[in-house]
């Protein structure tokens, strides 16, 4: 039990010899027990600066934002929400976040990789089809989920799920990482300013397919 | 593009050359891009050993263990899945690892911690109440979660869930760890040969009480 | 060599050419060889930020606290004296701190764990009891240690140490972290606000036991 | 000084006393000063396995495969070669490695990223354009690279390069990783047997361009 | 796909309906793709602070300090330039780093160590001995490094390079760590103030030869 | 609760029902709480495979080799002892270690490195001068340590310690991997095949010097 604060051995001699111990906690200096995002201040590779720890409360664990269906994609036929630790402070510095996704029959989660973390899939409900293709073996591994069933996506490489019946699908992802990043490979080529022939000469695709796909997808040059 | 492997290479030329290529993978030296772990083999600190990637089939990286209700504990009056690197092999090294709980009115997870990994609890449905006890500071923070809450419980400190309201509940919780460990109070108190006096020296709880509940979860000494 | 600073390239050519410079250190880029933490600033999940290198001295990496008993914790029979960062800023990011603890016969340190980090306990000189519960195993591991002895207490597991013998015992224990925390079986059930009703529902223990505690631990609820 | 090994102590007392010391340094446990891969045993999530240090000589630590143009890969109009752990046992659990590019002019790097490890590249010689496309921001950062530039292209994010002039350019990257992996877009789309309609349903590509491709690329399905 | 951010979503929401969407991403929370370091503000164990996104361009992941020969070290007929975080900030927190050394015939790269991480040498022309020195074992591990030869040097231990043949050699070196540092030997003995009579018993160099080559290299004391 | 194991969750069960379950652990998956190094087996570059769990005990905890004075080093005036995975197997993958000093006056700690950990130092009696010579910014801080104070001393740096006073000093040392290392200057140079004119040529000590400390040393060449 080395490590005792001081604050803590005053409070036990206190609430031995007394018992009416009201210790000012927030003016001792103490130990780390987690680090709440102050997300306006500037981040570090490592994470985010704390919020001073005597400001925290229950609700700086607690996320609602997963509750709703979050953003529709209609084009998709899905909505997510996701609990990263710009959304939900209090996963600062943990290395976990989570994410969940409504897909209608139809839906399509598209091609995309997550740079910065492994996901694991959960199916509460209906049947999603899901797949990856692993980088440098460049083989492609797919599976049929249904609820209850787990897959899991390493770190960087690309997958999708798409549906699967006609039912409406319910997933909850999580993530090695209170940050993992996405790159959806549709935004990444056609929907920002890289030019057509930029994105021709470094994927092989036709110029008119990439033209179509940016009209799409709102891309410029 | 410089890490292209010779496979790949030699893949690319023969593929645009002749269109026909089959090569034999399974016979040249590729990069990690998973671990599927060999159980069968000694674990190391960072995990196990991988299995030979060319036995890899997408069966590795599902798991299908959580769709069942899992271990029933009747006394606790919840049912227990979990997906962890012994459970789901696929898991190895990649830092994260899910578990699904089944609680029925009444029902307690009682008071335990993590020692290898940090707690993201999302609520499936019905609804619970899920507190954490932080470690230097010593401060409560407990939330009452309902269908679509989460909540962050940090690495090693202690926390519970027990039932609110009159419906079953169902929670999803995920790890930032492969392996997160998990050591239950009742059960390094009461559930294995520390002996009464030591248990009684060490936690101030009266000889009485200790020997009451080493009879209930079957501790000797 | 290759990453040789220009402070130093022309330290050097000027001692070469001129043996008498005295460059302004302090107003080039340097390279982190340490980091002495901040404590006015808010710390990050890595750590706290950085004191300005030029205002670095000798005494940034010593500390003297632990050369008095430290806090007496009577009713325990333990003094107890910690470095940690938030006491000895040096060992900021450094992963390592330490802890000295000062037990005369009949004394205890109560069941604990420290989530962030492994304990290792060295015997200063007299004898004392240590023991810990393996997590996941739930193992009782317990040895008596003389003088010179070490044991390894595994990160975020119970453990705890009495008293042996009838002379005081010294020890000191490092920890894997500048940071370790420190969470008293104790303390968390029974010194703050964890209703009675929630403690009983999540341990087991009998209301009247938990009052009596609360009451000698100064618990309020 | 304090963890001289007892292999050490002795050398020095023999050496001090007698000068002749020679010691059978393979008999004695030695700490770890470095892990050469034994790439005939099983990997592990943190590398593989060290081949006995007393078998170690300094070939273990060179690699000479750079010093060639590497696999050339006609259609694009590089060559390639790579020092990874798997041809550069060396490496194993080091944190580095790197590859070498030879672009001929009118040649391309394609689109492709490295799941394991961050990218930095440096010109030797002739001149290229790098690109990468930022995963969350979807922003595109574009450079003209000269001899003697580098360019940083953070882990797990899309990224290329392509000729620029009319000379050959060399290019040497280094990677933060021992295996950062390798995924090129073209191989994992059209070069395994993902089926067409998949890919088309995840990408929005059309089925004729998909078709084209996998002729090309030599994909199946 | 389950991350997608709100700016993503509607992004893609907004383009697929109007084709004509300018979001003003930079009033919006988004995830962290990299963080160039603000040297302004105080490091952290982690790195620097990040720099707003929004002012983050292509040059920032560019650096073109290594194409001009660096600094002339005309004693040891060497020419350094190092890029690492202070002088290249695109590289805060990635884990990696370069640096660049011009060698003319007779020249040396005196005895020293990185603290902070593996250094990988890649001979771009000429010739280098180049050798280290493993900390246990005591072993002298030494190869002549020819144009397009690589040889690793593990974290921490001393090494060393010196001219090979009639021509001047280049090389480039890269390094596990965004900040690996560097600790010269005779500058650690013979260029501060360290006391003569200090290095003396820590060393067991004669006092003549200390004073001698602390006027070399301008020590003091 | 979510992880527990079907092997507690059935010893609960039983022993609530029953109160006399008597479960062969050693056949069921369990999860890693600690790693006790198997040293027969190659080690990883994460550290040694794991004893099986079956067959840990209490001692693999426990290691008694620093009570007695190490090793006598005549020259140096000092004893030492070293407690690292490679001497106490429980030290595997758990990030620390320790080594205790004697030091009778007069005695020296001769200059060396941990390149593989920070080493925090604690004196149990007498006293010392300790110092150390940051890398980058090439400054030296030194302290005289008296009983009870606590030096640290940044990874893979270079320090040293020598006798202050009349008495006998006492050191403990802990440091932050399992696996420091230990780089000693005068080993390095003097006591291996360096060619003196390597030496020579990379250090600048006189070859008179050099040839007068590899007598000393026992060195070659």
């Amino acid at each position: 039990m080395p490590t005792y604060s001081m604050a803590k051995a005053e409070l036990l001699l206190l609430a031995l010899v007394a018992s009416l111990s009201v210790l000012p906690f927030s003016s001792l200096a103490v130990y780390q027990d987690f680090c709440i995002a102050d997300l306006s201040a500037a981040a570090t590779p490592g994470g985010y600066p704390c919020k001073p720890p005597k400001d925290v409360t229950a609700d700086d664990f607690h996320y609602g934002g997963l509750a709703t269906p979050g953003t529709a994609l209609k084009p998709f036929k899905i909505s997510l929400g996701s609990a990263v630790v710009t959304t939900f402070p209090g996963l600062n510095g943990l290395g976990i976040s989570a994410a969940r996704m409504v897909m209608v029959p139809g839906g399509v989660a598209p091609l995309h990789s997550h740079p910065g973390g492994t996901e694991l899939i959960f199916v509460i409900e209906g049947s999603v089809v899901c797949g990856f293709i692993s980088a440098t073996l460049n083989r492609v591994y797919t599976k049929t989920l249904y609820a209850g069933d787990l897959m899991v996506l390493p770190q960087g490489q690309l997958h999708f799920q798409y549906s699967h019946g006609n039912t409406t699908a319910v997933t909850l992802s999580s993530f090695s990482s209170d940050n993992p990043g996405l790159q959806i490979l549709d935004f990444a080529l056609f929907a920002n300013d890289l030019p057509t022939e930029v994105v021709n000469k470094v994927t092989n695709l036709d110029e008119l397919q990439i033209v179509k796909l940016k009209a799409l997808f709102g891309g410029r040059g």
